[in-house]
């Protein structure tokens, strides 16, 4: 479905736009009052018309705020996860944890797989996975097709990682972050919307990459 | 074709293995010092026998050390691929540079996916890509099947990203590294192997993702 353009966004446009998805307004064109807290509440991303290729499809940009998040770890960062799954909660947001809980040693790829896939089939808004360095779990997640991911260090990483490249798993390495680095990570990227439209049409190459090699 | 697993490697085996895979070599196994330097010249992986799976793919682990190199960057990147190329010359490698190399925007996913299919084609033992943060283009990499990318902000991430996940392709973000600091992350990540099986073993869950999403 390619993204709609508006000159007027009203409240009765808003209850039909499909929630999660992104829309064009014209240059001067307007919100109402009501119609924004619709919009908002539908998590539905607005770009500044004709900066957009025409045929942008809609559901490029990541469903922002995130309110569902899928998370994993292997082994290495069992005791990050815990941390972030408590913080999560407490902010309300919906949680699943798809493990590891134990000792044991387990295969990033099968984690990220896991995390990723979720994701993809929309259980989730995003997905958090944790390995040593987070390096490994990116490589298998991006695999995934749908799956932007993102190793981030730091919150400019993670702001990038959203505003530049619509990424929806972020991974981090439980050997690189204490929790509340990882909080502030975890934080800035879950509430950082992708809204140029320049960044979008970078985000369907990608999607041309996956449906090619 | 499998990994073959060797008790003892004499000059003779060593010319036969095909340059550039990884065999296994028995617990108390041998190398004679003339196999020793044909295998090092062949670039061939050993790893220690009984950590495997039987029937590892022996194509897994990247070509170490690296002699070619394919380089791109977008336009934020331009000044740091042209030093990089430089230095990589200098130290006898051969570096196919893909561009861009001017100011104009180009996107990363184009860039991304020129390194990533020239290193999967076999022209290039390994890439090294570059945009402003390096995020995008690990993204776009790894869309492609058989590129193994990790962005690396410093030498103990490039360690890491080879060692125990055998990235093909180096991301760095021109906005976040200098030269010198790019230039010694590409040196340990151009030197580093993939040996431990336990490493390999994971890599080829990576590639079931490939066939699979």
């Amino acid at each position: 479905m390619a993204v709609r353009r508006f000159a007027i966004i009203t409240e009765a446009d808003a209850r039909q736009i499909e929630a999660g998805t992104t829309v064009e307004l014209e240059a001067r064109g307007h919100v109402t009052p009501l119609a924004a807290d619709t919009l908002r509440e539908r998590r539905v991303t607005v770009v500044t018309a004709g900066t957009a290729d025409p045929g942008l499809p809609a559901d490029l940009a990541p469903v922002s705020p995130v309110r569902r998040v899928t998370i994993g770890s292997d082994h290495t960062g069992v005791a990050l996860k815990a941390a972030l799954v408590a913080h999560l909660r407490q902010g309300g947001l919906a949680v699943y944890d798809c493990g590891t809980d134990g000792p044991d040693a387990v295969d990033y790829p099968d984690i990220a797989a896991a995390v990723g896939k979720s994701v993809v089939r929309g259980e989730a808004d995003a997905g958090i996975v944790i390995d040593g360095a987070g390096l490994g779990s990116v490589i298998a997640a991006n695999k995934i097709r749908g799956v932007r991911a993102a190793m981030c260090l730091n919150v400019t990483l993670a702001r990038y990682a959203r505003e530049h490249n619509g990424a929806n798993v972020l991974a981090l390495g439980s050997t690189l972050v204490d929790t509340a680095g990882a909080i502030a990570i975890v934080e800035t990227w879950l509430t950082t919307p992708t809204k140029e439209a320049r960044y979008l049409r970078r985000l369907l190459k990608i999607r041309r990459l996956e449906e090619t090699f």
